[in-house]
C-alpha cells in the first residue's frame, strides 16, 4: 500500500501529518500558497496561486484531507468531482459558519451559550433584548484571532457595532459564558466507523493564543464520557473521517460547547509522545483506511507552544524528558513557531520544568507556577 | 540553529535520524550509490558514484555522521580535512577490523572469546592447536552475513580453509563460545562526554538476521551495570561522539563482547516509542552538539523485523498498540524493509500479540509462543 494524501493547507500540522505518515509508507502533497511552507520538507507542495495549480495538486494524490479550516469549498467541489475529501465537506462547510455550527449542536443537544442569528439592526436590537448584555457580536463566516468581533457591553454601541460588522451580512450574536476553564476533546473516527477518543486536554491562552495544554486535564474524569458523548454524536452524524476536535468551556452548569475544528488541532499536539497512537498519525490512518490505533495516554503530558521567537534549542532540550517540535518558519510577533512536549511524572516535577521553561521562552506565557497534574 | 548533518549512507538508518532531526530544524544530506534509496524522502542524495560526489557532499553540511559501517575510510579522510566526523575515524576504523576490536576489547579488559591472528597456514595450524577445534575462521576485515566465515570443525578442514580464507591476507580463529543468549546495549556520548545508555536488547536471530529484539532484556538486572561499564570504557576511549552499539554474548563466565557497531543499531529500534528519546533523537542531538535526552525506557517494548516481504499494512496496524516503520524499500529474501514496535502490558499480552504477528509476516521468523517480558 503506497497511498499518497493530498492535504490542503502547508503549515506545521500538515508537516506533522506527513511526518507521520512516513513511516507507514504514505507520501503527502499540499497545496498551499507559499512554496517554503514547513510541510514542503516532506513532500510536493503545489501552489494555489498557480495556474492549474488546484487541478495537478488533484492529480497529485489519491485521497485528500486538509489542515487549513478555511480552505475553500469551491477548490473543495472541484475535487470531489474526481477524489475523496476527509473529513467530509459538509463538516467543512458547517465549521465555516458560526450559525450553522450552532444550530448543528443544538440538533445534536449539545449545549451552547445562548445566541441569536443577526441580519439587520432590528434584530440586532432583538438579540440585545432577548440575550441582555454584554455580547459577543461576531460575523458568521471568516474572522480570526479576535478579528471580526465586537464586544457589546451598553446598548449605546449597538449603532457603532452594526456599522462595524453589519456589512459583512450574516452575523451572531452570542451570550457571555462564565467559565472556570477551557478544555478541548479531540477524537478521530475511521471509515469503518470506529470512533476513537483522546483525553480532554486544558487549554490555557495568552493573548488569545493558546500557550499550553495539559492533558488529561486535572480534574476532567467527571468531563470525560460527556464531551465523548458530545463528539461522537458529531463524528457519527457527520458520517466523518478523520480527526475533529471540539473546543468547551466548563461552566457551572456543565460542559458548553465553543466551537468545532474539522482537522488536528494545537491541543493535540502532546499525543506524539503522550499517547499511544497520536492525532497525526490516526488522523493518517483514517484518511487512508487502515485501522486507528489506541488513544491511550502513555504519561501525563504538558505541551508548550513556542510563540514569535525561538527559545535556544539546546536551553530546551536540556530539560529532562523535553521534546522540541520547530516548525522551520520565521519569527514573527504572535506567530506559532513551535512546541515544547513536557512529560513531568509528577506535580512538582511540572512546576519545577515550566519554571525552567518560562526563564527559557524568549515570549512570556501563560505558564504558571501553580499548574498540576 | 539550523544545521545540516551528512550522513555517510542512505539506508532506513540515515532514514529514522532525519525523521529526528526534522522536528529539531536540522536538515540531513545523504552520500549513497542509490538516489532512491530509503533517506531519498527526508533531504538531498549525493551519489557516490558520481563524479565530485564525494566534494559535493562534503560541501553539503555542516558536520558529518555515518550509518553504514562500511563507509571507506579513504573518504573519511577527505572529509576530515575541512569537517567534523562524529563518531571518530578511529571508532570507525577498528569496527572495520576484527583483529583490531579484539585488541581494543583486550585493552580495556571487556572479556572475549579466546582467538588468535592468523596470517599464514603455520599460523593456522598453531591457532588450532592452541584453541581447539571448533573455530570460526574470519576475514578480519569485509565480510557480512555469514560471508568471509568458515566453521572448522575438524583438523583435516584446515587446508580447505585457509584455501578459501587465506588469500584475504589477514584473519582471525575464534573460539566458540557457549553462550544461553545474545544481548546488546546502545549507548550514546555528547561532545561534553555525557554517556547515557539505553537497557539491554534480547535479540533473536533467524538464518543469520535479527529478527526480533525484547527490551528491557528478561533477567537482566544483574548484567545492565556490567554492560554499561564495558561501554562505556569504550565510548570514553575513543573519545566517541554519537551512538554506539555493543553486542554480547551472555555465558555461565559472564558477558563475553562479540563486536561493536559504530552507529545506531536495528536493536535499538525500539525506543522510537519505547524510550523517552530515540536512539536517532539521541545520536542527531549528539553529532550535532545539543544536550542528551533520558534514555529511560516508557513501556517494556518488542521490536520486530520485516524481512523479505510486506504484510498488510492494515493487518499490523489493527494490532493493539502496533507501531509500523516501513523503509520504502522493495522487496527481496532476507533483506530488512521495515519494523513494528509492540508494547505490551504483559507477558500474556506479548504472547497474544506474538502469535497474531506471526499468522500475518509473510516469512517465518524466530518469534514464539514462550517470550517474557
Amino acid at each position: 500500500m503506497n497511498k499518497t494524501i493530498g492535504i490542503f493547507g502547508g503549515g506545521q500540522l500538515g508537516r506533522m501529518m506527513a511526518q507521520a505518515a512516513l513511516p507507514l509508507n504514505i507520501q503527502c502533497t499540499f497545496f498551499e500558497a507559499s512554496a517554503d511552507c514547513p510541510s514542503a520538507a516532506l513532500g510536493t507542495v503545489y501552489s494555489s496561486a498557480a495556474e492549474h495549480g488546484l487541478q495537478n495538486f488533484i492529480q497529485s494524490a489519491d485521497v485528500f484531507s486538509l489542515e487549513f479550516e478555511n480552505t475553500p469549498l469551491a477548490d473543495v467541489d472541484v475535487l470531489t468531482q474526481s477524489k475523496a475529501l476527509h473529513p467530509p465537506r459538509q463538516a467543512l462547510a458547517i465549521a465555516q459558519n458560526r450559525l450553522q455550527e450552532k444550530a448543528l449542536f443544538d440538533a445534536l443537544q449539545i449545549p451552547v451559550a445562548p445566541y441569536k442569528a443577526v441580519d439587520s439592526l432590528d434584530s440586532l436590537q432583538a438579540a440585545v433584548a432577548e440575550l441582555g448584555l454584554p455580547i459577543v457580536l461576531k460575523t458568521a463566516t471568516g474572522g480570526y484571532d479576535g478579528k471580526g468581533q465586537f464586544v457589546l457591553r451598553s446598548a449605546d454601541q449597538i449603532d457603532q457595532a452594526w456599522a462595524e460588522l453589519g456589512p459583512a451580512g450574516s452575523l451572531i450574536a452570542e451570550s457571555f459564558v462564565t467559565f472556570s476553564r477551557e478544555v478541548s476533546i479531540i477524537a478521530v473516527r475511521g471509515q469503518n466507523g470506529d470512533v476513537k477518543t483522546w483525553p480532554l486536554a486544558e487549554n490555557h491562552h495568552h493573548h488569545g493564543i493558546l500557550s499550553h495544554s495539559i492533558v488529561p486535564a486535572p480534574n476532567s474524569i467527571d468531563l470525560q464520557p460527556v464531551a465523548q458523548d458530545y463528539i461522537t454524536r458529531l463524528l457519527n452524524h457527520l458520517n466523518y473521517v478523520g480527526v475533529l476536535t471540539l473546543e468547551l468551556f466548563v461552566t457551572e452548569k456543565g460542559l458548553y460547547a465553543n466551537e468545532m475544528a474539522p482537522r488536528v488541532h494545537n491541543s493535540g499536539h502532546w499525543s506524539i509522545e503522550g499517547a499511544v497512537c497520536s492525532q497525526f498519525e490516526n488522523h493518517v490512518r483514517a484518511v487512508a483506511g487502515l485501522p486507528l490505533g489506541s488513544t491511550e495516554v502513555v504519561r501525563p503530558t504538558v505541551m508548550v507552544n513556542i510563540i514569535g521567537q525561538h527559545p535556544k534549542s539546546e536551553d530546551v532540550l536540556a530539560l529532562n524528558g523535553a521534546h522540541l517540535h520547530l516548525y522551520n518558519k520565521t519569527e514573527r510577533e504572535g506567530r506559532k513557531i513551535g512546541h515544547i512536549t513536557l512529560m513531568p511524572n509528577d506535580s512538582r516535577e511540572l512546576t519545577s520544568l515550566c519554571r525552567q521553561l518560562a526563564k527559557i521562552l524568549p515570549n512570556p506565557l501563560a505558564l504558571s507556577e501553580d499548574m498540576s497534574i
